[in-house]
């Protein structure tokens, strides 16, 4: 009997990974639908192919040699086809931890969870760039992105190695429970790198440096890619727990559950109230945008934070990034979706909330690791960017970006047959 | 060992629990996109604003006092974090009904599946009263109903208070299993009483009292969201069994989707066959009435019905909703998206079949227990619409109604780039 | 003890069941999605009604007689409601292949599993004919394939039953793990009887045999689809181990999700890149049937090839429907969103690569499988197909094609505010 609650709890804690990751692949939807909905109809097939181009590769990357990189182990997965039970169950015996300690589960639930993260994290990328990046410049740094940089700066935080084996992030105290660093600033760091290199979309900053506003072509889309990565948002942390199969653990999911949730509908709404403030419209982006600031915010740590404590780190979240919106248009960078200032500032932010409730943090563990994560994916990536742009170059033609992407890179209109009012 | 066991079926019940509520919280998006479907163009944006913010409000609400009012428990969760594993393993212990009575899971994972429920009952009025109420009343309307006019009725039935100390409907034979009465049709008895107060939309309604047709927008958006409604509804029905980890109930768990499945199948063919007999087309805007109303009127019950009732009574429910829909515009009261009748006639016929097939329940109860709610709902929600429409208005101008409240409310075009031939 | 632990793994293999069963009756709104963006505006509409309606239809037909066909069991499910709770711990006992075989689960949780399968087979066919055939036609044809034609050549593989009682296509080396062939090639071949009986959209052909592009009229709902159907599949594919609840079987369901995430990952960027080569252009439409392709070429055995070898049968799988897609249009096969290629091509591609990495299948198997799925289908749906021709037409008039059918099926125009540009 005993071997039977083992296989119970293995076949559990597999099942549990899995569906989180679904929930994670879905977040491939929502970032395809909330950027599609962002920029304007001559550029949305584009934005299309670079999402459902940059997951494929994502997925194949690391599985040639990500998620050995990351996490030393795996290589080709090659033997995952059979488990031996055996060996399982006398690992599940062996543990001085017993039941209720770490969870033992399918490798392949561990590399299915973790392989639609590093998806995740190209995602902010392709957003931030949109509207006048090459195509095959982007995909060639997206091979770049998700099997080497991304993966080696997962090693010194999910994979236990230490910076270069100079430091070890974890006994600095930095923490970061889902990734709001590791995914989200990760992301946004690379595209920041991106948008320094390639500049601001044709007509977005007039001689005099005011910003012109370029709508997005498609609000239910931009709305249902929210909801998307709402959705997703709960296998993303709840995920993240590791363990679902005794009742603490399970206890803890559900908490991280109740606070990503409390922490998005704080966002939306701290977002909303500010932009009726300084706008005096209740501006649909900016409540998105707040929406998923405050999921960005909590990743870093949804299990420690009472639900109201994880309410207010949302409204805050959501505040900031309208904020971060104005100031990159300042900045003149150029993200006509808000991926740096949601994923990159609120990411920020959030890794700087995690000693306010969890003690095995520190402030300045969150600092060093920020500082770590951003200098190595910043500075690589603008090399990457830097060598692309001399290469194949890494915008597209004054001509094709008048004419629109969708013409020059895909051939394929979004929506042919919708008379547009916009050139 | 068999506290391993005990940890095992709490880490079950708790998962199960939490996917139901995803399910459900995806219910937010269905809406969304249904009723971003179903009104113009111009009127889209504030329509997908309304739905983020009312869905954000509900969690923010029910967590600050509509859980403790329903459940009279769990002010602000603040204790939710840790649990206390050997109080809950002697909780276990020591139930008489043993392995197979309740469920003992996360109480994180409950607030979690309740809070979504809230989120749908305000989703359903933001649909009748769309492209002209303000924003902000609506809004306004959201926080009172969330926060309490719901969670009142609600704790009547499911948080098992006597009504006002009077009757306890429970005992009278009133049994509604997922809430087609507590859920859909207080939320419609919200909307009816906001439509009154609000009157039609301009041009709706002609002076000889026919009614005009304004067709949606965009069909696509109205059948994506009608989906991930049907998808939702596994979670809302499913989840409401409120246990999964025995024989018993993952059996009942599993005959819920398949009778929720059926009806609403059953609802888009009910509705179908009538729309061409009646029209001579195959409308597919009742379908899509149909297939929800299917799935509202098994929501009272759908454990006990065998899969070929639950189709009968589904098909019955789709061709309800055509009548009903017809009815409305001869009482000209005006439903863009048809929710009065999707959720509260059709909620109504629901609790009504009821004792067809469980006898616990009866048909006066279930009469007294509708009529209850509805009293409760429409005249708490009644006056808190007088009120609003004193202190702030709750419709729009001539001017931005007949520009769009997209302009007037959100500053932000859905389809800035379509050009459109309507006004 | 050892029933509490039999009670939870029968919860748990349930509700497993019932995820994956969610997760593919979302497929339909993946195909609705797709067919709705991949068709011209005009003919939306009744694309999503055929949808809608088709999905219902299976669902009522499977219930009303196909899943008797099938498996032989469960007339109109009227016992299901309860469980015998003692039989059911009894068989558990009684089993010599212990706790560790075969999956024992509420009887409904097969029959939603099951019944979303056929509708999967039905959707494929409303793409191949979509914008010229009947409404009512398509739907009497659903009637037949899903309650009887599907049915029956389930039962010869699934089933397990003798193929008219002559020959077993178990015994002979076929193996058909989630569908390639049942599902996708079924569907594939019902459609392609259609198309040949109903002739190309008027336009698509010239006079000299080119063929003139017709493009869908919304990409960003394509890609929805295409990224629905990926998330559906992984309970297409992983709800076919039967099994979650020992460790043995759990392992399979992850190497299964890996796979198939491997295997459509590959199958886009294969498509992507044979379509740059081939027409110098990011064909977004060609990146999203690779995905699909590599989706249908692994489901006929995604639990043995390794990760690598997904991705490498994957990529194949892109290439091929590139091929298929332009060789169709050379046999002025006219199948508006490519299922023929996507489904029936690449399904026999995925029956024929099963023997390569397991050993209990056969070419030669293989090949008598698809032969006699082909000929079954292919012939009785003609047969269905020609009787339906002669009886009721299935082709609109000239007229209808050329205004729409959206106008003369539905008489509800799928986004009736937006110019188009295309008549």
């Amino acid at each position: 009997m005993q071997e039977q609650i083992y296989h119970l709890q293995f076949a559990m804690d597999t099942f549990y990974f899995l569906m989180c990751g679904v929930l994670v692949m879905w977040m491939a939807a929502g970032f395809s639908m909330l950027e599609a909905g962002m920029v304007r109809s001559k550029n949305t097939t584009e934005i299309l192919t670079k999402n459902v181009a940059l997951y494929s590769i994502a997925c194949i990357m690391y599985l040639i040699c990500g998620y050995q990189l990351m996490y030393q182990g795996g290589f080709f997965l090659s033997g995952m086809t059979e488990l031996d039970v055996d060996a399982t169950l006398a690992e599940f015996a062996g543990r001085e931890d017993g039941f209720t300690g770490d969870s033992i589960y399918a490798g392949a639930s561990d590399f299915f969870f973790q392989v639609v993260f590093v998806a995740t994290a190209m995602s902010i990328v392709s957003g931030a760039v949109a509207e006048r990046m090459k195509l095959w410049a982007f995909l060639v740094f997206a091979v770049v992105l998700t099997g080497v940089i991304y993966p080696v700066q997962g090693s010194w935080t999910w994979g236990e190695l230490p910076v270069f084996g100079l430091y070890d992030l974890g006994e600095l105290g930095f923490s970061d429970f889902a990734g709001s660093g590791i995914v989200h600033m990760a992301g946004a760091s690379a595209a920041l790198a991106g948008v320094l290199l390639l500049g601001a979309r044709k007509g977005k900053y007039t001689a005099d440096g005011k910003a012109h506003a370029i709508p997005g072509a498609n609000m239910p889309l931009a709305t249902l890619g929210t909801l998307i990565l709402w959705m997703g948002w709960f296998g993303f942390n709840g995920g993240s727990v590791l363990k679902l199969g005794d009742m603490a653990n399970a206890n803890e999911v559900a908490v991280v559950f109740v606070n990503t949730n409390a922490a998005a509908a704080a966002g939306a709404i701290g977002a909303l109230i500010l932009s009726v403030v300084l706008f005096r419209k209740a501006d649909l982006t900016m409540v998105l945008n707040g929406a998923l600031a405050g999921l960005v915010a909590i990743t870093a740590e949804p299990s420690t934070p009472t639900p109201l404590q994880a309410t207010l780190f949302g409204a805050i979240a959501g505040c900031i990034v309208v904020g971060a919106i104005i100031g990159m248009d300042k900045l003149k960078i150029d993200d006509p979706v808000g991926a740096i200032s949601v994923h990159g500032v609120v990411g920020l932010f959030g890794l700087l909330l995690v000693p306010l409730t969890n003690s095995d943090s520190s402030f300045s563990g969150q600092l060093i690791g920020a500082a770590t994560i951003f200098v190595w994916v910043f500075v690589t990536s603008l090399v990457v960017w830097a060598i692309l742009k001399q290469v194949m170059g890494i915008r597209v033609s004054e001509q094709a970006e008048y004419e629109g992407v969708d013409r020059s890179e895909c051939g394929v209109e979004a929506y042919p047959e919708f008379v547009s009012s916009v050139k």
